[in-house]
Protein backbone atom coordinates (compact mmCIF):
# COMPACT_ATOMS: atom_id res chain seq x y z
CA UNK A 1 0.00 0.00 0.00
CA UNK A 2 1.29 3.20 -0.70
CA UNK A 3 2.23 5.62 2.19
CA UNK A 4 -0.72 7.97 3.36
CA UNK A 5 0.72 11.61 3.79
CA UNK A 6 -1.37 14.08 5.84
CA UNK A 7 -0.91 18.06 5.14
CA UNK A 8 -1.84 21.12 7.18
CA UNK A 9 -0.47 24.59 6.80
CA UNK A 10 -1.33 27.58 8.96
CA UNK A 11 -1.93 30.40 6.00
CA UNK A 12 -5.56 28.30 4.85
CA UNK A 13 -6.46 25.32 2.14
CA UNK A 14 -6.10 28.03 -0.59
CA UNK A 15 -2.78 28.82 -0.30
CA UNK A 16 -0.18 28.66 -3.23
CA UNK A 17 2.08 27.15 -0.50
CA UNK A 18 -0.07 23.93 0.68
CA UNK A 19 -0.86 23.61 -3.39
CA UNK A 20 2.62 23.11 -3.75
CA UNK A 21 3.38 21.15 -0.93
CA UNK A 22 0.45 18.04 -1.60
CA UNK A 23 1.48 18.11 -5.36
CA UNK A 24 4.84 17.28 -4.44
CA UNK A 25 3.82 15.20 -1.49
CA UNK A 26 0.97 13.02 -4.42
CA UNK A 27 4.64 11.66 -5.94
CA UNK A 28 4.88 9.55 -2.52
CA UNK A 29 2.32 8.33 -1.88
CA UNK A 30 -1.61 9.20 -1.04
CA UNK A 31 -2.83 12.55 -0.09
CA UNK A 32 -5.43 14.30 2.46
CA UNK A 33 -5.04 17.76 3.01
CA UNK A 34 -7.12 19.17 6.42
CA UNK A 35 -6.51 22.91 6.51
CA UNK A 36 -7.97 26.04 7.96
CA UNK A 37 -10.60 27.74 5.56
CA UNK A 38 -9.12 31.06 6.81
CA UNK A 39 -5.47 32.31 7.22
CA UNK A 40 -4.13 31.02 10.77
CA UNK A 41 -1.17 32.24 10.99
CA UNK A 42 0.16 32.73 14.83
CA UNK A 43 -2.02 30.64 15.80
CA UNK A 44 1.21 28.64 17.61
CA UNK A 45 0.11 25.19 19.64
CA UNK A 46 -3.63 26.53 19.58
CA UNK A 47 -6.79 24.17 20.05
CA UNK A 48 -10.46 25.53 19.46
CA UNK A 49 -12.61 23.69 23.04
CA UNK A 50 -15.07 26.60 23.30
CA UNK A 51 -17.36 26.22 20.16
CA UNK A 52 -17.43 22.67 17.44
CA UNK A 53 -15.86 22.42 14.05
CA UNK A 54 -17.44 22.30 10.93
CA UNK A 55 -15.66 20.74 7.88
CA UNK A 56 -15.91 21.27 4.26
CA UNK A 57 -14.86 18.75 1.38
CA UNK A 58 -13.19 20.77 -1.17
CA UNK A 59 -12.07 18.00 -3.52
CA UNK A 60 -11.43 14.92 -4.23
CA UNK A 61 -9.84 13.12 -6.94
CA UNK A 62 -7.43 9.58 -7.01
CA UNK A 63 -5.14 9.68 -4.28
CA UNK A 64 -6.09 12.99 -3.06
CA UNK A 65 -8.95 14.28 -0.81
CA UNK A 66 -9.02 17.74 0.53
CA UNK A 67 -11.00 19.26 2.70
CA UNK A 68 -10.65 22.51 5.44
CA UNK A 69 -12.30 23.28 8.81
CA UNK A 70 -13.00 26.53 10.49
CA UNK A 71 -10.08 25.46 13.38
CA UNK A 72 -6.44 25.76 14.14
CA UNK A 73 -3.65 24.19 12.35
CA UNK A 74 -3.32 21.39 15.68
CA UNK A 75 -7.44 21.25 15.64
CA UNK A 76 -7.22 19.86 11.64
CA UNK A 77 -3.96 17.47 12.63
CA UNK A 78 -6.36 15.98 15.29
CA UNK A 79 -9.29 15.92 13.40
CA UNK A 80 -7.40 14.29 10.30
CA UNK A 81 -6.16 11.58 12.01
CA UNK A 82 -9.08 10.38 13.93
CA UNK A 83 -12.08 10.95 11.46
CA UNK A 84 -10.65 11.61 7.56
CA UNK A 85 -7.46 9.75 7.06
CA UNK A 86 -8.48 6.53 5.85
CA UNK A 87 -5.69 4.99 7.63
CA UNK A 88 -2.97 5.84 9.42
CA UNK A 89 -0.73 8.52 8.09
CA UNK A 90 2.90 7.56 7.45
CA UNK A 91 4.21 10.84 7.77
CA UNK A 92 2.29 14.40 8.38
CA UNK A 93 3.79 17.49 6.33
CA UNK A 94 2.83 21.03 6.77
CA UNK A 95 3.21 24.02 4.84
CA UNK A 96 4.64 25.22 2.54
CA UNK A 97 4.38 28.86 4.81
CA UNK A 98 4.45 32.04 3.53
CA UNK A 99 7.36 33.41 5.39
CA UNK A 100 9.76 32.05 7.55
CA UNK A 101 9.46 30.10 10.93
CA UNK A 102 13.10 29.79 11.62
CA UNK A 103 14.29 30.54 14.97
CA UNK A 104 12.11 31.78 17.52
CA UNK A 105 9.28 32.35 14.91
CA UNK A 106 8.76 28.43 15.53
CA UNK A 107 6.89 30.14 18.81
CA UNK A 108 4.27 31.61 17.37
CA UNK A 109 3.78 29.26 14.22
CA UNK A 110 0.87 27.79 13.33
CA UNK A 111 2.77 25.63 10.79
CA UNK A 112 4.89 24.10 13.50
CA UNK A 113 1.94 23.96 16.17
CA UNK A 114 0.39 21.37 13.61
CA UNK A 115 3.96 19.65 13.23
CA UNK A 116 5.04 19.26 17.11
CA UNK A 117 0.93 18.19 17.99
CA UNK A 118 1.93 15.55 14.83
CA UNK A 119 5.08 14.14 16.46
CA UNK A 120 3.56 14.14 20.17
CA UNK A 121 0.95 11.75 18.89
CA UNK A 122 3.56 9.36 17.24
CA UNK A 123 3.79 10.54 13.69
CA UNK A 124 6.86 11.43 11.83
CA UNK A 125 6.61 15.15 10.76
CA UNK A 126 8.15 18.11 9.05
CA UNK A 127 7.22 21.81 8.44
CA UNK A 128 8.36 23.56 5.77
CA UNK A 129 8.48 27.14 5.26
CA UNK A 130 9.81 29.73 2.73
CA UNK A 131 11.62 32.90 3.33
CA UNK A 132 8.83 35.14 0.72
CA UNK A 133 5.93 36.27 3.16
CA UNK A 134 3.57 37.38 -0.28
CA UNK A 135 0.35 35.56 -0.53
CA UNK A 136 2.04 35.15 -4.33
CA UNK A 137 5.27 33.86 -3.20
CA UNK A 138 7.51 31.81 -6.23
CA UNK A 139 7.69 27.78 -5.06
CA UNK A 140 9.69 26.96 -7.44
CA UNK A 141 12.86 27.20 -5.71
CA UNK A 142 12.35 25.35 -2.93
CA UNK A 143 10.36 22.34 -4.33
CA UNK A 144 13.80 19.91 -4.73
CA UNK A 145 15.03 20.35 -1.42
CA UNK A 146 11.15 19.45 -0.19
CA UNK A 147 11.37 16.47 -2.28
CA UNK A 148 14.38 15.23 -0.93
CA UNK A 149 13.33 15.87 2.50
CA UNK A 150 9.96 13.88 2.03
CA UNK A 151 11.88 11.23 -0.02
CA UNK A 152 14.82 11.33 3.12
CA UNK A 153 11.97 10.86 5.50
CA UNK A 154 10.09 8.03 3.82
CA UNK A 155 13.14 6.13 3.56
CA UNK A 156 14.63 6.92 7.07
CA UNK A 157 12.14 7.82 9.13
CA UNK A 158 13.22 10.39 11.86
CA UNK A 159 14.44 10.17 15.15
CA UNK A 160 12.01 9.32 17.81
CA UNK A 161 9.92 12.17 19.28
CA UNK A 162 11.72 14.65 16.63
CA UNK A 163 10.12 16.69 13.63
CA UNK A 164 12.21 18.58 11.21
CA UNK A 165 11.51 22.57 11.36
CA UNK A 166 12.80 23.15 7.15
CA UNK A 167 13.18 26.66 6.21
CA UNK A 168 14.29 27.58 2.89
CA UNK A 169 16.05 30.67 1.73
CA UNK A 170 14.27 33.07 -1.59
CA UNK A 171 16.31 31.87 -4.06
CA UNK A 172 16.47 29.50 -7.51
CA UNK A 173 16.95 26.29 -6.46
CA UNK A 174 20.22 25.99 -8.43
CA UNK A 175 21.34 29.21 -6.25
CA UNK A 176 20.96 26.88 -3.19
CA UNK A 177 24.07 25.61 -1.70
CA UNK A 178 22.26 22.66 0.22
CA UNK A 179 21.14 21.51 3.45
CA UNK A 180 22.51 22.19 6.88
CA UNK A 181 21.73 20.58 10.12
CA UNK A 182 20.95 23.05 12.97
CA UNK A 183 20.28 24.73 15.78
CA UNK A 184 17.20 27.50 16.67
CA UNK A 185 19.21 31.01 16.55
CA UNK A 186 18.80 33.11 19.21
CA UNK A 187 16.47 36.16 18.73
CA UNK A 188 13.67 38.09 20.04
CA UNK A 189 10.94 40.50 18.53
CA UNK A 190 11.52 44.26 19.65
CA UNK A 191 8.98 47.53 19.40
CA UNK A 192 6.09 45.21 19.16
CA UNK A 193 3.17 47.36 18.75
CA UNK A 194 2.60 50.38 16.98
CA UNK A 195 -0.07 52.88 18.92
CA UNK A 196 -2.41 54.73 17.25
CA UNK A 197 -5.98 56.38 17.60
CA UNK A 198 -9.14 55.45 15.66
CA UNK A 199 -11.25 57.96 13.36
CA UNK A 200 -13.02 58.36 16.69
CA UNK A 201 -10.13 58.92 18.58
CA UNK A 202 -9.89 56.03 21.00
CA UNK A 203 -6.44 54.22 21.30
CA UNK A 204 -5.70 50.87 19.73
CA UNK A 205 -2.44 49.10 19.60
CA UNK A 206 -1.19 46.83 15.92
CA UNK A 207 1.28 44.07 16.68
CA UNK A 208 4.32 44.40 14.34
CA UNK A 209 7.96 44.13 15.80
CA UNK A 210 11.19 44.00 14.53
CA UNK A 211 13.51 40.73 14.27
CA UNK A 212 16.39 40.87 16.23
CA UNK A 213 18.98 38.28 16.08
CA UNK A 214 22.98 39.57 16.62
CA UNK A 215 25.82 37.74 14.79
CA UNK A 216 24.04 34.12 14.66
CA UNK A 217 26.71 31.70 15.07
CA UNK A 218 27.37 29.21 11.86
CA UNK A 219 25.64 26.08 13.91
CA UNK A 220 22.39 28.34 13.69
CA UNK A 221 19.47 28.40 11.25
CA UNK A 222 19.59 32.03 10.67
CA UNK A 223 23.27 31.88 9.64
CA UNK A 224 22.47 28.77 7.15
CA UNK A 225 19.52 30.75 5.79
CA UNK A 226 21.39 34.22 4.86
CA UNK A 227 24.19 32.04 3.71
CA UNK A 228 22.05 30.31 0.99
CA UNK A 229 21.78 27.16 2.33
CA UNK A 230 17.95 25.10 3.99
CA UNK A 231 17.95 25.02 7.72
CA UNK A 232 16.65 21.74 8.82
CA UNK A 233 16.15 22.04 13.26
CA UNK A 234 15.00 19.11 14.66
CA UNK A 235 12.22 20.16 17.42
CA UNK A 236 11.22 17.92 20.59
CA UNK A 237 7.42 18.19 22.08
CA UNK A 238 9.09 18.15 25.81
CA UNK A 239 9.90 21.70 26.78
CA UNK A 240 11.95 20.73 29.69
CA UNK A 241 15.35 21.75 30.36
CA UNK A 242 17.28 19.42 31.66
CA UNK A 243 20.84 20.85 32.10
CA UNK A 244 19.37 23.47 34.83
CA UNK A 245 17.22 20.41 36.98
CA UNK A 246 20.16 19.81 39.31
CA UNK A 247 21.09 22.92 40.08
CA UNK A 248 16.99 23.80 40.44
CA UNK A 249 17.00 21.13 43.31
CA UNK A 250 20.03 23.23 44.75
CA UNK A 251 17.28 25.50 45.37
CA UNK A 252 14.39 23.74 46.90
CA UNK A 253 15.89 21.02 48.64
CA UNK B 1 12.58 50.94 44.73
CA UNK B 2 10.25 47.97 44.96
CA UNK B 3 9.90 45.17 42.59
CA UNK B 4 7.63 45.01 39.53
CA UNK B 5 5.75 42.47 38.67
CA UNK B 6 3.88 41.79 35.75
CA UNK B 7 0.90 39.22 35.80
CA UNK B 8 -1.54 37.52 33.14
CA UNK B 9 -3.21 34.62 32.63
CA UNK B 10 -5.22 32.71 29.98
CA UNK B 11 -8.54 32.55 32.21
CA UNK B 12 -9.29 35.72 31.77
CA UNK B 13 -9.15 39.15 33.93
CA UNK B 14 -12.12 38.07 35.98
CA UNK B 15 -11.32 34.89 37.20
CA UNK B 16 -10.48 33.89 40.58
CA UNK B 17 -7.02 32.45 40.48
CA UNK B 18 -5.96 35.71 38.61
CA UNK B 19 -7.01 37.33 41.59
CA UNK B 20 -5.46 35.02 44.10
CA UNK B 21 -2.23 35.30 42.28
CA UNK B 22 -2.07 39.08 42.64
CA UNK B 23 -2.68 39.22 46.28
CA UNK B 24 0.22 37.23 46.77
CA UNK B 25 2.30 39.40 44.60
CA UNK B 26 1.44 42.71 46.04
CA UNK B 27 3.55 41.57 49.45
CA UNK B 28 6.64 41.34 47.36
CA UNK B 29 6.25 44.68 44.97
CA UNK B 30 4.21 46.68 42.96
CA UNK B 31 1.88 44.76 40.22
CA UNK B 32 0.79 45.51 37.03
CA UNK B 33 -2.18 43.22 35.37
CA UNK B 34 -2.47 42.90 31.95
CA UNK B 35 -5.00 40.05 31.37
CA UNK B 36 -7.24 38.52 28.82
CA UNK B 37 -10.82 40.41 28.84
CA UNK B 38 -12.12 37.40 28.38
CA UNK B 39 -11.46 33.54 28.72
CA UNK B 40 -8.46 32.58 26.56
CA UNK B 41 -7.26 29.03 27.30
CA UNK B 42 -5.70 26.74 25.24
CA UNK B 43 -4.28 29.65 22.91
CA UNK B 44 -0.97 28.84 23.35
CA UNK B 45 1.86 30.79 21.95
CA UNK B 46 -0.87 32.44 19.67
CA UNK B 47 -0.23 36.22 18.55
CA UNK B 48 -2.55 38.74 17.46
CA UNK B 49 -1.62 40.66 14.13
CA UNK B 50 -4.89 40.65 12.17
CA UNK B 51 -6.41 43.33 13.70
CA UNK B 52 -5.56 46.13 16.30
CA UNK B 53 -5.89 45.70 19.96
CA UNK B 54 -7.92 47.36 22.74
CA UNK B 55 -7.06 48.03 25.96
CA UNK B 56 -9.38 48.60 29.40
CA UNK B 57 -8.39 50.16 32.49
CA UNK B 58 -9.98 48.13 35.26
CA UNK B 59 -8.61 49.09 38.80
CA UNK B 60 -6.02 51.76 39.63
CA UNK B 61 -5.02 51.45 43.44
CA UNK B 62 -1.58 52.01 45.12
CA UNK B 63 0.79 49.06 44.09
CA UNK B 64 -2.00 48.22 41.66
CA UNK B 65 -2.62 48.62 38.19
CA UNK B 66 -4.86 46.00 36.54
CA UNK B 67 -5.85 46.44 32.61
CA UNK B 68 -7.29 44.19 30.30
CA UNK B 69 -7.21 43.63 26.46
CA UNK B 70 -8.96 41.67 24.00
CA UNK B 71 -5.78 40.12 22.78
CA UNK B 72 -3.70 36.42 24.06
CA UNK B 73 -1.91 36.38 27.02
CA UNK B 74 1.20 36.76 24.90
CA UNK B 75 -0.35 39.73 23.32
CA UNK B 76 -0.90 40.87 27.23
CA UNK B 77 2.96 40.26 27.78
CA UNK B 78 4.55 42.36 25.22
CA UNK B 79 1.80 45.08 25.01
CA UNK B 80 1.89 45.63 29.10
CA UNK B 81 5.76 45.35 28.70
CA UNK B 82 6.19 48.35 26.16
CA UNK B 83 3.37 50.54 26.81
CA UNK B 84 1.62 49.69 30.47
CA UNK B 85 4.77 49.12 33.13
CA UNK B 86 6.05 52.18 34.33
CA UNK B 87 9.33 50.52 34.45
CA UNK B 88 10.98 46.60 33.57
CA UNK B 89 8.84 44.19 35.27
CA UNK B 90 11.21 42.40 37.71
CA UNK B 91 9.11 39.39 37.31
CA UNK B 92 5.99 37.97 35.44
CA UNK B 93 4.04 35.76 36.32
CA UNK B 94 1.12 33.88 34.59
CA UNK B 95 -1.94 32.52 36.25
CA UNK B 96 -3.08 30.59 38.81
CA UNK B 97 -4.64 28.51 35.79
CA UNK B 98 -7.73 26.68 36.83
CA UNK B 99 -6.78 23.43 35.85
CA UNK B 100 -3.46 21.61 35.15
CA UNK B 101 -0.52 22.46 32.85
CA UNK B 102 1.92 19.74 33.39
CA UNK B 103 2.86 17.32 31.12
CA UNK B 104 2.35 17.95 27.34
CA UNK B 105 -0.28 20.59 28.19
CA UNK B 106 2.39 23.28 28.62
CA UNK B 107 2.18 23.18 24.70
CA UNK B 108 -1.50 24.28 24.29
CA UNK B 109 -0.94 26.40 27.69
CA UNK B 110 -1.89 30.29 27.21
CA UNK B 111 -0.72 30.46 30.43
CA UNK B 112 2.56 29.05 29.46
CA UNK B 113 2.71 30.98 26.60
CA UNK B 114 2.80 33.98 27.99
CA UNK B 115 5.58 32.71 30.28
CA UNK B 116 7.74 31.21 27.34
CA UNK B 117 7.51 34.21 26.16
CA UNK B 118 8.61 36.48 28.71
CA UNK B 119 11.63 34.55 29.27
CA UNK B 120 12.30 35.06 25.32
CA UNK B 121 11.91 38.56 26.29
CA UNK B 122 14.56 38.33 28.68
CA UNK B 123 12.39 38.50 31.83
CA UNK B 124 12.53 35.80 34.52
CA UNK B 125 8.81 34.40 34.58
CA UNK B 126 6.51 31.88 36.23
CA UNK B 127 3.67 29.98 35.63
CA UNK B 128 1.14 28.75 38.20
CA UNK B 129 -1.47 26.16 37.76
CA UNK B 130 -4.04 24.35 40.28
CA UNK B 131 -4.91 21.13 39.35
CA UNK B 132 -8.74 22.28 40.02
CA UNK B 133 -10.77 23.34 36.17
CA UNK B 134 -13.76 25.15 37.94
CA UNK B 135 -14.43 28.52 37.78
CA UNK B 136 -15.02 28.30 41.70
CA UNK B 137 -11.79 26.96 42.26
CA UNK B 138 -10.39 26.93 46.22
CA UNK B 139 -6.98 28.90 45.51
CA UNK B 140 -6.29 28.93 49.80
CA UNK B 141 -4.09 25.65 49.76
CA UNK B 142 -1.77 26.62 46.60
CA UNK B 143 -1.21 30.00 48.00
CA UNK B 144 1.78 29.17 50.58
CA UNK B 145 3.66 27.67 48.06
CA UNK B 146 3.30 30.09 45.39
CA UNK B 147 4.30 32.72 47.93
CA UNK B 148 7.89 30.41 48.37
CA UNK B 149 8.15 30.14 44.96
CA UNK B 150 7.74 34.14 44.15
CA UNK B 151 9.97 35.04 47.61
CA UNK B 152 13.01 31.83 46.04
CA UNK B 153 12.73 33.80 42.39
CA UNK B 154 12.94 37.38 43.89
CA UNK B 155 15.89 36.57 45.97
CA UNK B 156 17.89 34.01 43.67
CA UNK B 157 16.59 34.79 40.21
CA UNK B 158 16.29 31.86 37.22
CA UNK B 159 19.20 30.16 35.52
CA UNK B 160 19.49 31.92 32.32
CA UNK B 161 16.48 32.21 29.85
CA UNK B 162 14.36 29.47 31.99
CA UNK B 163 10.86 29.86 32.98
CA UNK B 164 9.10 27.88 35.59
CA UNK B 165 5.92 25.42 35.20
CA UNK B 166 4.64 25.32 38.34
CA UNK B 167 1.83 23.16 39.07
CA UNK B 168 0.00 22.24 42.46
CA UNK B 169 -2.02 19.79 43.59
CA UNK B 170 -5.71 20.31 44.56
CA UNK B 171 -5.06 19.56 48.32
CA UNK B 172 -5.01 21.41 51.63
CA UNK B 173 -1.72 23.37 52.09
CA UNK B 174 -0.88 21.01 54.94
CA UNK B 175 -1.20 17.90 52.84
CA UNK B 176 1.18 18.63 50.12
CA UNK B 177 4.16 17.19 51.23
CA UNK B 178 6.92 19.73 49.09
CA UNK B 179 8.51 20.47 46.16
CA UNK B 180 9.36 18.16 43.83
CA UNK B 181 11.90 19.82 40.45
CA UNK B 182 11.28 17.50 37.74
CA UNK B 183 10.93 16.94 33.67
CA UNK B 184 7.70 16.98 31.92
CA UNK B 185 6.02 13.71 32.23
CA UNK B 186 5.44 12.11 28.52
CA UNK B 187 1.32 11.90 27.50
CA UNK B 188 -0.80 12.46 25.10
CA UNK B 189 -4.79 13.09 24.57
CA UNK B 190 -6.22 10.49 22.68
CA UNK B 191 -10.02 10.11 21.52
CA UNK B 192 -9.94 13.94 20.84
CA UNK B 193 -13.54 14.42 19.35
CA UNK B 194 -17.33 14.23 19.76
CA UNK B 195 -18.96 14.41 16.14
CA UNK B 196 -22.74 14.97 16.57
CA UNK B 197 -25.34 16.37 14.51
CA UNK B 198 -26.93 19.63 14.84
CA UNK B 199 -30.56 20.42 14.57
CA UNK B 200 -30.29 20.56 10.64
CA UNK B 201 -28.82 17.20 10.77
CA UNK B 202 -25.26 18.49 9.67
CA UNK B 203 -21.94 16.81 11.30
CA UNK B 204 -20.24 19.09 13.55
CA UNK B 205 -16.90 17.74 15.76
CA UNK B 206 -16.08 19.39 19.27
CA UNK B 207 -12.85 18.76 20.72
CA UNK B 208 -12.74 16.62 24.25
CA UNK B 209 -9.94 13.98 24.76
CA UNK B 210 -8.63 11.45 27.55
CA UNK B 211 -5.49 11.92 28.46
CA UNK B 212 -2.99 9.28 27.97
CA UNK B 213 0.16 9.17 30.78
CA UNK B 214 1.33 5.25 31.81
CA UNK B 215 3.21 4.68 34.29
CA UNK B 216 5.07 8.08 34.49
CA UNK B 217 8.43 7.73 36.19
CA UNK B 218 9.37 9.84 39.87
CA UNK B 219 11.62 12.18 37.74
CA UNK B 220 8.48 13.35 36.44
CA UNK B 221 6.06 16.11 36.90
CA UNK B 222 2.86 13.89 36.71
CA UNK B 223 4.46 11.32 39.51
CA UNK B 224 5.12 14.49 41.81
CA UNK B 225 1.45 15.61 41.53
CA UNK B 226 0.16 12.21 41.72
CA UNK B 227 1.70 11.68 44.80
CA UNK B 228 0.83 15.17 46.39
CA UNK B 229 3.79 17.13 45.69
CA UNK B 230 3.92 20.38 43.87
CA UNK B 231 5.54 20.39 40.37
CA UNK B 232 8.04 22.56 39.01
CA UNK B 233 9.38 22.19 35.55
CA UNK B 234 11.95 24.15 33.83
CA UNK B 235 11.46 25.39 30.74
CA UNK B 236 13.43 26.72 27.89
CA UNK B 237 12.33 29.18 24.47
CA UNK B 238 14.67 27.18 22.11
CA UNK B 239 12.73 24.22 21.35
CA UNK B 240 15.95 22.51 19.54
CA UNK B 241 16.45 19.07 20.17
CA UNK B 242 20.56 19.53 20.35
CA UNK B 243 21.08 15.23 20.76
CA UNK B 244 20.00 14.42 17.06
CA UNK B 245 21.88 17.18 15.48
CA UNK B 246 25.00 14.54 14.87
CA UNK B 247 22.76 11.99 13.42
CA UNK B 248 20.62 13.96 11.35
CA UNK B 249 24.23 15.10 10.04
CA UNK B 250 24.77 11.84 9.07
CA UNK B 251 21.89 11.38 6.72
CA UNK B 252 21.97 14.80 4.87
CA UNK B 253 25.80 14.60 4.11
Amino acid sequence: MKPLILITNDDGVTSKGIRALDEVAQEFGDVVVMAPEHDASGTSHSITSSRPLRVREVKQAPGLSVYCCDGTPVDCVKLAIEYFCPRKPDLVLSGINHGSNSSINVLYSGTMGAVIESTALGFDAIGFSLLHHSREADFSGCLPWVRQIIGNTLEHGLPAEVSLNVNIPRLPASEIKGIRICHEAKAMWCDSFVQRSDPQGRPYWWLTGKFVCDNPPESSDEWALANGYVSIVPVHPDFTHYPVIDELKEQYK
